[in-house]
C-alpha cells in the first residue's frame, strides 16, 4: 500500500473532500427541482461551450471532431436524462406500509425510500473524454440524486478535464449549488488518496483491469469498505451461426469491420472475439473492409499495450493474421504513426485449451475470429463459450428460424446487454440501458449508463413511526412530489 | 489464507456447487409461478412441522417455545410474501425502449429486466435459528428469484439445521424443484470453500464482525470477485431528548429494558447505546426494570464474548455500572449458569474521547446509557454521535414540538431504519423494511428483510433488438406475466 499522507496530493483530496462532505448536508436535503437546475445548467453550459472543449478534446485525444461533437450530445442529453429520471421519482423507490394495529405482532407505520450515500469519487476514462470523464455518467447521476462528486481526471486530456471542471463548478455555482459539491482532482497520487478517504462513500472507475483491480482492492481494504463500482474490461464476444454466415456474411463482414475500428478500436464495446462457422463468408469477406491508415492512440500506454498485445495474440500457437500486417507493429511505429488495424484467427478447440492467451482484451483496433465446427449448438462452440469470461455486451448473429435457444442462455450468463442482428459498439442513454456484465466486466449490478445508474448512488432508509413532520416529502401521505410509489402493496401512480 | 482444497469439507462444497450450477439452468428458466409453488410448499412443510421443529429448536438454543413458534410463523410469512412479490412481478423492474429510427444515431429496440444471479451462498445466523437460518431470508429471497442456494448450517443449533434441511429439501422436490436447488453443508471449513467456489455467485452473511470481516475479504480477494451481504454488527443507538425524557422517561425506561433484554439481548436490533439526558428519569427508572433469572445464551462463544465484553466495559475510565452485578460474571458463571442482564453509563464527552473503548457490540443483556449535557441539538450529544459508526437502526424519542432536525440527519446518516417512539428490536416483514445500514451495519445497501431483499440476488440484463421469441416473457409486448413496466419512459400497470 503506498503511503499518500502526506504528499500534496493526498492533501488536496483530503481538503477536497471535506468540503464534499459539509456539501452533503446542503445536497442530500436538496429538492429534485433544485437538483434538475443543477443537470440543466451544467448541460447547457457545455453545449454554450461545445466548439471550445471539442477543438481542445481533439487536440488531446483525436478522435475527430465529429465524433466528439456527437460525444458532447450524448453527454448533455445524459445530464437531461437524469433531470427527468429526477423529476419522474420512481428511482426514489418510495413505500409505504401503513400501521395494522391489529396484527399480531403490531405492525408500525414503515415508509421505505433511497436516499443519497454520500460523497463519490469518480475515476475519470482515456476513451470518451466527455461520456466518461469530468461530467459523464458518473457525475451527472451522482449530482442527480445528491452526492457531492470528486472527478480524478484522466491524464490523457488534462487540458480538457481542467476546462470541463471549471465550466461545471460554474455552471453550478450559477445554479446555486453549494460550494464542495463538485471538484476535480489530478496526478496519480489522488487516485488512491481518494479511494482511503473517510469522508467518500463510494467509488466509481472505468479503465484498465490491472488498476481497477487494485483500487477495487482497496476499497474493500478499508477499515469501512465502501462500494467500488468498476468497469474494467470487456471481450464482447459475437456469435455468427452458419445459417446468419450464409445468409449475411459479406454484409456481416462489413459491419464488423466497421464496428471493431471505431474510435481505433478505443471502445469498452469493441468486438474483441468473432464465432465465425469454419470457412466462413464473413472471414473471406472482411479483409477487404480492414485498412486504411493508421490512427493515433489515445495514449502512449494505450499504444504500448496494443503493439504487446497484438504480438502476444499473434505469437500465440494456432493464430494466423487474416487481415493486417504485423511488420506495421513495434512500439516506436504504434506510437509515432498510430495504430493499423489487424484480423487474427484462432480454432475454437485451440481457444478452449489455451483461453488465457487468447482471452485479454487488447484496446485498438484487433478482433480475433475464433472458427467453430458444427452448429451453433455444437460442442466446439459449446466449449469454446464456456472459456470465457464475463462481458458487457454479447451479440448473437442468427438466421430466422435457427434454433438458438442454447447459444442465447450461455450468452446471458455472460453478459449484461445481449444483441440480436447488431453490433454492441452504440451505447444508447435511455431508461432500458444496461452498461454491466459479470466480472471482468463491471464490479457490480448497477448500469453506469442509462437511467437505472442513479442506483449506484443511492441506499434505502426505512422511516419508522415517524411524525408527518420529520417525514420527506417522498414519503408523505399527500404525495407531494407526485411520484409513482407502493402503499400497502399496491404500485400507486400520481 | 486457509487451504482447503482437498479436505472432506471442500469436496463436498465442490459437489454440492456443481449440482447447484447445473440446477441454475432450470432454475433461471422458472416461470414465477413455478417458484411460487416451491415457496408454498416450504412454507406449508415448516408449519406442518412447527411442534417438533419448535421442540428441537428450544433444546439447541433455550430461546424458549413461545419465541420460536413466533419466529416460524415469521419465517413461513416471509417464504409467503417473498412468493407475493415473485407474483406481483414489479421486482422485475422491466423497463422496455421501443426502437426510435428517427433518432440520431437511431435508436434500437432495448429491454432490460433483473434476472437470477447464480447459484448462492447462505450463512445462517445463531439468533434467530428460523428466520436468519436455513429456510430463513436469504434462503427464501434467493429461492423466489430462481437462485439455487446452498445454506452453511450454524453449529449453534445443528440439528435444528439437519431436520429444517431435510424438510426444505424433500418439500422442495415434491414441488418439482430441480436437484441441486437447495443443500445444506456444515463444518468450519465449508464456509472458505463456499466464499472461494467458482460456481458460487453471491455470498449472504449474518454473524459476528470479525467471521463477516474475513470472509467479506475472501470474497474481494477471489480471481472472480462476488458481492458479499454480510451483516456485521449493530449498536443501535437511541436518542431520549430532555423533553421526551421529562415527560415519559419512566415508560421509556420499563420499555428499553424490555428491548435490550429480549431474547436474552441476543438481536441484532438490540438498543446498545442509549443517549440520555444527565440526570434522566430514565435512568433513575429503569433499574427496576433490570434483573430476574439469568438467562442461557446461544453458544458458549457468545457466552465468552458477554463476559469479556462487559467487563471490559466495565473496566473502562468513566464506565459505572448502574444495573445488574459484576460479580455475576466470570466465564464459567455465564457459560453454566447464564447471563444477567447489566445496564452501564457513562459521560458522553468520555464516549466522544474514548469511541473505541465503549463503542464495541456485545452480543448479550447489556446497554449502555450516554449522559449528555445540554439539549438534543447541542454540542456534546452531537460531538457523541458523532463518534457512532453504521447501525442497522437508530431511534429517537422526543417531545412533540421540540427541534429535532439537527440530530435526525445525524441518525439518517448513521442508520437504515430511524424509528420514532418505539423500539428496534421489532422487525415487521413487509413492503417497506429495510434491515441494513452503513458499515459494519451491513456491507450493501440491499436489506437482508422485506421485499426488495430479492434485490440481492438479481442482476440486469438488456436485449436489443431481440425477436419476440427469444424475449424472456416479461419483456413481451403482450406482457403475458401482467407485471408492471416502464414502457418508453411511463410507468405502466397490467
Amino acid at each position: 500500500m503506498t503511503t499518500t499522507e502526506t504528499s500534496p496530493a493526498s492533501t488536496e483530496v483530503r481538503r477536497r473532500a471535506s468540503e464534499a462532505e459539509r456539501a452533503f448536508s446542503v445536497t442530500a436535503a436538496s429538492s429534485p427541482e433544485t437538483r434538475v437546475a443543477w443537470l440543466q445548467a451544467v448541460a447547457d453550459a457545455l453545449d454554450a461551450h461545445a466548439d471550445e472543449l471539442v477543438a481542445v478534446a481533439d487536440r488531446e485525444t483525436a478522435l475527430g471532431a465529429g465524433r466528439l461533437r456527437g460525444e458532447v450530445a450524448r453527454t448533455t442529453g445524459q445530464l437531461r436524462l437524469f433531470a427527468d429520471v429526477v423529476t419522474e421519482g420512481s428511482y426514489l423507490e418510495a413505500v409505504i406500509d401503513h400501521a395494522v394495529p391489529s396484527a399480531a405482532p403490531p405492525r408500525p407505520d414503515l415508509r421505505r425510500m433511497l436516499r443519497p450515500i454520500g460523497p463519490v469519487a469518480v475515476f475519470a476514462a482515456s476513451n470518451f473524454p466527455f461520456a466518461f470523464s469530468v461530467a459523464g455518467g458518473d457525475t451527472a447521476s451522482a449530482l442527480a440524486v445528491g452526492c457531492p462528486v470528486i472527478v480524478k481526471a484522466h491524464p490523457g486530456h488534462p487540458e480538457l478535464s481542467r476546462r470541463t471542471g471549471s465550466l461545471v463548478a460554474s455552471a453550478l455555482r450559477g445554479a446555486g449549488a453549494p460550494g464542495g459539491v463538485f471538484a476535480l482532482v489530478e496526478g496519480y497520487e489522488a487516485g488512491p488518496a481518494l479511494v482511503d478517504d473517510p469522508a467518500i462513500r463510494a467509488v466509481a472507475f472505468t479503465g484498465s483491469l490491472a488498476g481497477g483491480r487494485a483500487l477495487h482492492d482497496r476499497a474493500a481494504r478499508r477499515p469501512s469498505p465502501i462500494p467500488f463500482f468498476g468497469e474494467l474490461g470487456s471481450l464482447n464476444p459475437v456469435v455468427v451461426t452458419p445459417g446468419a454466415d450464409a445468409a449475411t456474411g459479406a454484409r456481416l463482414a462489413e459491419e464488423l469491420a466497421g464496428s471493431f475500428q471505431l474510435g481505433a478500436g478505443q471502445f469498452c464495446t469493441k468486438p474483441g472475439v468473432v464465432f465465425v462457422p469454419e470457412g466462413s463468408v464473413l472471414e473471406e469477406a472482411l479483409p477487404q473492409h480492414v485498412g486504411g491508415g493508421a490512427a493515433a492512440l489515445l495514449t502512449p500506454s494505450i499504444a504500448t499495450g496494443f503493439d504487446e498485445g497484438v504480438r502476444r495474440l499473434a505469437a500465440t500457437e494456432g493464430v494466423s493474421v487474416v487481415a493486417g500486417r504485423l511488420d506495421a507493429l513495434g512500439p516506436d511505429a504504434v506510437a509515432d504513426e498510430g495504430a493499423r488495424p489487424v484480423v487474427l484467427a484462432v480454432d475454437a478447440s485451440t481457444l478452449a485449451e489455451r483461453p488465457d492467451d487468447i482471452l485479454t482484451e487488447v484496446f485498438g483496433p484487433v478482433t480475433v475470429l475464433v472458427r467453430y465446427t458444427g452448429d451453433a449448438g455444437g460442442d466446439d462452440l459449446t466449449h469454446a463459450l464456456d472459456a470465457l469470461e464475463g462481458s458487457l455486451t454479447a451479440t448473437l448473429h442468427a438466421a430466422p428460424g435457427e434454433p438458438v435457444e442454447p447459444v442465447l442462455r450461455r450468452l446471458e450468463t455472460l453478459a449484461g446487454r445481449v444483441l440480436f442482428e447488431g453490433w454492441p459498439t452504440g451505447v444508447a442513454v435511455n431508461w432500458a440501458q444496461h452498461h454491466g456484465g459479470p466480472w471482468p466486466a463491471t464490479t457490480s449490478a448497477h448500469t453506469s449508463v442509462g437511467a437505472t445508474a442513479v442506483r449506484r448512488f443511492l441506499r434505502p432508509i426505512a422511516y419508522q413511526s415517524a411524525p408527518a413532520g420529520s417525514l420527506p416529502e417522498a414519503l408523505r401521505d399527500d404525495n407531494p412530489l407526485r411520484i409513482p410509489r407502493r402503499v400497502d402493496g399496491e404500485l400507486v401512480l400520481p
